[in-house]
C-alpha cells in the first residue's frame, strides 16, 4: 500500500516534471485544494515549487506543524527575499492558479515577483489531478464505502408526511455524524452546493442557475438549487445524490426512492439508466474517447425514446459524467465535445439521470475508476428504486 | 415599510452615481452575491449596468422569469453585439469585480470589451453594500430571530455523552429544518466553512488556516476548522456560533453554553464579554471610528487581565467584529488599524471572546445595527452562560 507521504511526494514529483517539460521555473500554489494535493494540509499561504524539485511552504499562521521547508510571513511580499537568501534564482517562467486565485490575488502577487512571463497552472493541475495515485484512490472509495451506508439509512430516516428538507436534514445529520467534513468543494464560480441535492416529484425539473446536472428551486431566491421544502407524496420519485466527502476525496453517488408506487415510464426509464451504466462499463476503458462514452449512452436514450427528459426536463444538462477527487467537477468531462480519454487511474462519476413528469428524476450515479484493463464501479449498493 | 423591488433599485441607482462620481461608463456584475444585490435573483450570466441607469441582464441559463431588459447568450463575447444593437457606446471605462471573479474568468471578459481602462468594482461594492437600507436590515433581523429560536433549542438538543459534532449536527439539522440556505457565503479564499463553528473545551485553542475569530481542529486535515469529534465533558464551554443565513442576509451571533460547573475564570472573562458590548453600545453611533471600538474593547481586556486569552489562544485574531450581510464578512472591520467609521444603516457583528485554558471558548456575539443616534441590537437573546 502506498502510504499518505509518498502519495504527496509523487505529485510534487509528477508535477516538477511537467513544469521542466512545459520550460516553466517555480510555481506558486495557493488553492486550499492544490495545498492539500501536494502536501495533506490546508494552511493559509503558499507552497513554492522550483523545477529541481525543491519546495518551501510560507505560513501566514502557525496552524500547522513547522517543517525545515516552512518559512513564516506576513505578506507575500516577504517571499522573493527569502527565496534569495536560500540561494535561488528568480524565476523567469512563473505558473499561478489562475482559475482558483481572484483577478485581486493575481494583481497582488504579480508585483510581488519578476517573472518576465506568469503562466497558468489552472489546466495542468487539473489534467495532472484527473490521474489518481492509489492512495488517492483508497481516499475516495472510502468516501464511496460511507455514501453507500448513507444510502442504506434512507428508508429509516423516512417518515410519511416528511417534507423533502426534511429527509435531506435528517440525512444530512446522519452524513454529519459519520465523518462528512460538510463542506461541498467544486471547481467554478456557479457550482455552490450544500452537501448535496435530494430532488422529489416536479421540483426536480425546476431549472437552475447552476452548473450541476440537475436543479430545483431550493428553499430561497439566495440559492436556488435542490429541495424546496414541499411535502414527499404519493407517487414521487426522490434522487438521493448527497456528497460523498468523508476524506479531502469525493466520491458520487445517487440512488432512487420512491413514495408508493411510482408510473410505468418512470421505472422503465431507471432501468434504462441502469442499462446505460452497463453498457458503458462494458466499453469504457483506457483509450476510450469521453465523447464517445456521452455519444453511446444518448443513442441507447433515443433508442428508448427518452431524449426529451435525459438529463433534466426544462432544461437539460449536456454531460453525462464527470471526473472527481478533491473537488466534485474535476476532468475528465463526459460530454459530446469532449476531447479527453480514458486514461488509467482517472476516477469518475457516471449520472445518466431521466426527469419524467409528475414523478421526478430518476437514474443511478456510480464512481468508477479507470483500471489496466477496464472501469471499476467503487459506489458499490443496490440500483433498483428502493420503495420509501 | 420597503418594498425589495424599491431596495433593488435603490441599490442599482446608489452604485449609477458612484459610477459617476468615479468617472466608470459601465460595470459588469459576474458575482452570485451582487447578482443578487442588483436584481434579488441568483442566475447565471451577467448584470450590465450602465452609468446613465440603464441595465441588462445577459443569461446564459433560463432559469429565471424573463424580463424586458433580459437577453439569453451562450458566451460573454456575445454581450458587446447586443449591446451595440441596443444603441449603447462602448464603455471607455468598464468595471469588473476583481475581487470576485478568478483571474481566467477576468482575462475573458478582459478581451470581451474593448475598454480603455478596466477598473476594480469590488471595493465601491463593498463600501455601498455595508450601508443597508431598511428591506436589507429586515431580511437581516429574520435571519437574527431565527437564530435566536436555534439557540432556544440546544438545552433541549444537547443530551449526555454526546460529542461535539453531534451536538453540532442535531443543530444543524434543526437550522435546515427552519430554512437555512445552509452555504454559508463568505468573501475571500480562506473562508470556508460548513454552517458555522461549534467549539468545545481546548479544540477552541486549537489554531487554524482559516481567516474567522476562532478556529478548532475539524473532522479531517482536508477542512481543519471548528469541532473535532471529542466527548463533551463536565467543565466545558461550548461556543455555539452557527450560521445566520435563514434569508440571503446574514445575521451572526453566539452564545455560549457549559456542561456542568465552568471555573471562576471563565465565568469571569464571559461577564467581561457581556460588560464589551455594553461598553461599546454605551458609545457606537455615527461617526465613531472602527478602530476605537477595537481599542475600546482592549482597554477593558487589558484593565481585567485578560490580554493573553482574548480573541483566541495560541492564535489570536486582530479584530473583535466586522460587518455582515450577503457575506459574513463585510465592511466595517473593527480592528486597530480600520480606517472605517460606523456609518447610519452599517450592520456589523460584535464578538468579545476568550478561550480559557481546561475550559473553552466563553463570551456572547451580537449583531447590532447603526441608526441614527446610536446601535441596536438585532440578535436578542439572554446573554450569560447557559448550563447544558
Amino acid at each position: 500500500m502506498m502510504t499518505a507521504e509518498e502519495n504527496f511526494s509523487l505529485q510534487r514529483r509528477r508535477f516538477v516534471e511537467a513544469m521542466v517539460r512545459n520550460g516553466v521555473d517555480a510555481a506558486l500554489v495557493t488553492s486550499l485544494v492544490n495545498l492539500y494535493y501536494f502536501t495533506g494540509e490546508v494552511f493559509s499561504g503558499y507552497l513554492y515549487i522550483t523545477s529541481s524539485g525543491d519546495f518551501y511552504r510560507f505560513l501566514k499562521r502557525d496552524s500547522v506543524d513547522k517543517k525545515d521547508y516552512d518559512f513564516t510571513i506576513r505578506k507575500p511580499e516577504q517571499i522573493p527575499d527569502i527565496l534569495k537568501e536560500e540561494g535561488l534564482e528568480e524565476a523567469s517562467v512563473l505558473m499561478l492558479e489562475f482559475g482558483e486565485m481572484s483577478h485581486s490575488d493575481y494583481v497582488r502577487l504579480e508585483k510581488v515577483f519578476s517573472a518576465d512571463k506568469i503562466v497558468d497552472s489552472t489546466p495542468l493541475l487539473r489534467s495532472l489531478r484527473s490521474i489518481k495515485s492509489p492512495w488517492e484512490i483508497e481516499q475516495i472509495k472510502k468516501s464511496a464505502f460511507m455514501q453507500a451506508e448513507i444510502c442504506s439509512l434512507v428508508p429509516e430516516i423516512y417518515k410519511k408526511g416528511m417534507t423533502d428538507i426534511e429527509l435531506q436534514s435528517e440525512i444530512e445529520m446522519a452524513m454529519r455524524k459519520r465523518g462528512s467534513i460538510g463542506c461541498f468543494r467544486a471547481f467554478g464560480s456557479f457550482m455552490e452546493i450544500h452537501m448535496g441535492s435530494l430532488l422529489a416529484g416536479d421540483n426536480a425539473a425546476a431549472p437552475s442557475p447552476y452548473d450541476f446536472a440537475l436543479g430545483g428551486r431550493g428553499v430561497h431566491p439566495a440559492m436556488p438549487l435542490g429541495a424546496c421544502g414541499m411535502k414527499l407524496e404519493e407517487g414521487m420519485a426522490v434522487m438521493v445524490d448527497m456528497a460523498g466527502n468523508y476524506t479531502a476525496y469525493m466520491s458520487d453517488m445517487t440512488r432512487t426512492f420512491s413514495v408508493g408506487k411510482l408510473t410505468e415510464k418512470a421505472y422503465k426509464a431507471h432501468s434504462v439508466s441502469v442499462e446505460i451504466g452497463l453498457a458503458m462499463m462494458d466499453s469504457a476503458k483506457p483509450g476510450t474517447p469521453c465523447s464517445d462514452i456521452y455519444k453511446n449512452a444518448l443513442s441507447i436514450v433515443e433508442k428508448e425514446g427518452l431524449t426529451d427528459c435525459f438529463m433534466g426536463k426544462n432544461l437539460q444538462a449536456g454531460f453525462v459524467g464527470h471526473g472527481v477527487g478533491l473537488q466534485i467537477n474535476e476532468l475528465p468531462v463526459l460530454a459530446s465535445r469532449s476531447s479527453e480519454v480514458l486514461m488509467e487511474g482517472m476516477t469518475f462519476a457516471f449520472e445518466p439521470k431521466f426527469v419524467i413528469d409528475g414523478v421526478g428524476a430518476v437514474g443511478v450515479e456510480n464512481t468508477f475508476v479507470v483500471t489496466e484493463e477496464n472501469v471499476e464501479k467503487i459506489t458499490v449498493y443496490p440500483e433498483g428504486i428502493i420503495a420509501l
